[in-house]
């Protein structure tokens, strides 16, 4: 574990996240960061990475399975010492209150435990992240305050299990076949990366300890007070007044500065790009909740309109960023649109193709059928439009589908990945665009 | 909070309560406990005292607000020390498996909180004292484990709260009304009598740390050994020859032994009836689930039999006792039928009751209702017949609706209350009985 995520012995404990019942907010990234031409060509989505390979093995080392079974012990020995009786408390509260379900009147008719536990991990990240928008360390109660309740709320995953086949040696030295358990292998997969990608990330708000930048708070600055620095004030942000402007000195950023500055932006970006990947593969695998299924119109051509069906069920060969370039989508509303669309005919002609095969599921489907089956056709290459959409959008907004999945998910290990990575994602983000800030202010500096 | 129930600085803490996925047998007391006919005039069951008033009353103060409101921190004093690592982590994994609902897939299908903690409470009484056949003190090990366990599992209570109508003073002198919160009434008037009880329950227990008599485990005695001891030997549990038998010196108990006994007897007595209150109260406050209801017969004579309904419905003055006397009933199995039938009828006259009257629920329907309605007459003659059959079978098994209403009930805080005053009331009724057999090995030495 970094040494920089150890929480320290006099730190003062105080504050804790609420656990509202009001709606959550699953936005992919938290939206008042505003995008940066400069950044695009880094910028290409997870899939890109994908391709090459699991992205995680190349940022972390997979854990030894006995790390990795350990790991509630592991998080525990974070404190690296005795537990305070205000600690307990904490827990217990913590605990209470997702057994609870948010429902604090006891009567069982909260949220079930996936939600309560998907709920509580955004809103923790919302108490601690939420007012931060500058790079620098957290402070130290924030930073406690993360690593304690994140470390109780994810202490649940340790007790989800999966049984294997194993074979038992007996006393007369036969052997018998039992069922053994060990993690659930999505968990053991994923939560140790996750945690990584988590330590990561405040090791790199923490290496902003003496910067050569500082901050002014254009809202509150007057004009005459600092002029000298205010001269230096870079407008990136311009419609967001509010948000703190990061300056150089007039001379801009020293070389050593900047490219360490720039390694920093490159390593956030990719945890940013690990963390969008393991969100991915999270919602693909959770369920496509019925109530999405069933308002779905009968046919997929009805979702994605005539010109794209048409353009999507003729050709031979599909070039699905060929259809987007002639689309010519502006806005990140307009692409959103479009993948609820492709996203809606996908499971329409899934559904269609699935009927027409004995009722089995997509993935037994499109194993069974190589080619032939229009229903197929259509449900593939409105899969890869999709992505290609995505690659395009990577700050795009979750899709219909994905928040239905997580507001009817039920599996808790699933609830818990889903939103860490979702958080993490949103942090390494913001990451990104101050670092992309501060490097806009060096630029026009040494340009002006 | 007793000193009796403060942990032992150096107790080894070792060994968790299993919560399984086993059915829970939920009947009202340990079965293996003979009943003892010397105890029967002692024995009359919570109504009677209840008709006297609120039980608890008599037994345990009133908590102030404050104290109830800090009930938390109160249990968390018993440790009366810095929390180890060790219990943080047995917290956890007790919360995380409440929060998984028994299914240790994580998937989310498994039961609901209120049912798990129930399950929880009645499983960690089943390990704590399942084994326990003989009057004296708790092991080390025993103990804390019982109120570290529950502890934790009681700990949720601290966070249901209810709505309030309340004033506050606003900084210019006027005030407003705003909704505060205060602990859920149940709970409040409930859970430190339960506590009480609890700790009075481990004290009795705790006495018994030198007594007069000792214990002989018959299955493994052998006739040569300890022939002197043998002789004494009384056979009060004749077909439970595995249980250990209580012994008495030659001359039987000495005055000042006796007296202590019999009132240690008296007042395990006094908590068990408590114990029995507070669990019926609870158990008539949970909903009826549905599935109780929807396959009653249509008529309530269908369920009693021809003759009970003829004697409830023809009479002017309706005599239970005298009814329960002609029927003659000689068994606890004929008693549960019987209990089970009458309950189906109240519930079915209740439901003609409700829907004669718009609909409106049994408590508004039986208060506007003096007389008159054969309907809700028949229902509350059903009622008082029950509850004189539970008066004159104490150690009744729960009836169906009971278990069923258990078995569907959502709400936290009614679980908790149940179980507790549950297992109390099975503890309670055991001590009673061990204390009667010692008793009876005194009188049959002193007759002898």
């Amino acid at each position: 574990m970094e040494s920089s995520s150890v929480c320290d012995e006099n730190s003062e404990e105080t504050g804790c996240s609420t656990l509202g019942v009001d709606s959550i907010d699953y936005s992919r990234t938290i939206s008042d960061v505003s995008s940066f031409s400069e950044r695009s060509e880094e910028h290409s989505g997870p899939f890109e990475m994908r391709s090459r390979g699991w992205p995680i093995a190349k940022l972390v080392d997979r854990p030894s399975p006995v790390l990795s079974r350990l790991s509630m012990k592991q998080r525990a020995d974070v404190l690296k010492r005795r537990p305070t009786e205000d600690e307990l408390e904490l827990i217990r509260e913590k605990f209470s209150k997702l057994l609870l379900g948010e429902d604090m009147s006891g009567s069982g008719k909260g949220v079930c435990t996936a939600a309560a536990i998907s709920n509580a991990i955004t809103n923790l990240y919302a108490t601690v992240f939420g007012t931060c928008h500058k790079l620098g360390p957290l402070s130290r109660e924030k930073k406690s305050m993360w690593r304690r309740e994140m470390d109780c709320l994810l202490s649940v995953c340790d007790y989800i299990v999966e049984f294997y086949p194993s074979s038992q040696k007996l006393p007369d030295g036969s052997t018998v076949e039992v069922m053994a358990t060990r993690p659930r292998s999505d968990i053991y997969v994923n939560l140790p990366a996750l945690e990584k990608l988590d330590a990561m990330l405040i090791d790199i708000l923490d290496s902003f300890r003496k910067p050569e930048f500082w901050y002014v708070d254009e809202g509150k600055q007057s004009f005459n007070s600092a002029s000298q620095s205010f001269r230096k004030l870079s407008h990136r942000n311009e419609e967001k007044w509010w948000l703190p402007v990061p300056c150089v000195p007039d001379s801009g950023l020293q070389e050593k500065g900047r490219k360490e500055l720039q390694k920093r932006r490159d390593c956030a970006n990719q945890i940013h790009k690990a963390a969008v990947a393991i969100n991915s593969t999270v919602l693909t695998e959770m369920e496509v909740p019925e109530s999405y299924l069933a308002p779905l119109p009968k046919s997929g051509r009805l979702s994605v309109g005539d010109s794209i069906y048409r353009y999507m069920s003729t050709l031979d060969r599909f070039l699905p960023d060929y259809l987007l370039d002639c689309l010519d989508i502006s806005s990140e509303h307009q692409a959103l649109e479009m993948a609820d669309r492709v996203e809606a005919a996908m499971h329409v002609w899934r559904r269609k193709a699935s009927m027409a095969h004995s009722k089995s599921s997509w993935n037994v489907v499109k194993e069974l059928v190589v080619d032939g089956d229009k229903n197929v056709v259509l449900a593939s290459r409105a899969e890869s439009l999709l992505l290609c959409l995505k690659q395009r959008f990577p700050g795009l907004s979750q899709t219909t589908l994905d928040t239905s999945k997580i507001q009817y998910n039920k599996d808790v290990g699933q609830a818990i990945l889903e939103s860490y990575s979702r958080v993490l994602e949103s942090l390494a983000f913001n990451i990104v665009s101050w670092i992309d800030d501060v490097l806009f202010a060096d630029k026009s500096a040494r340009n002006g």
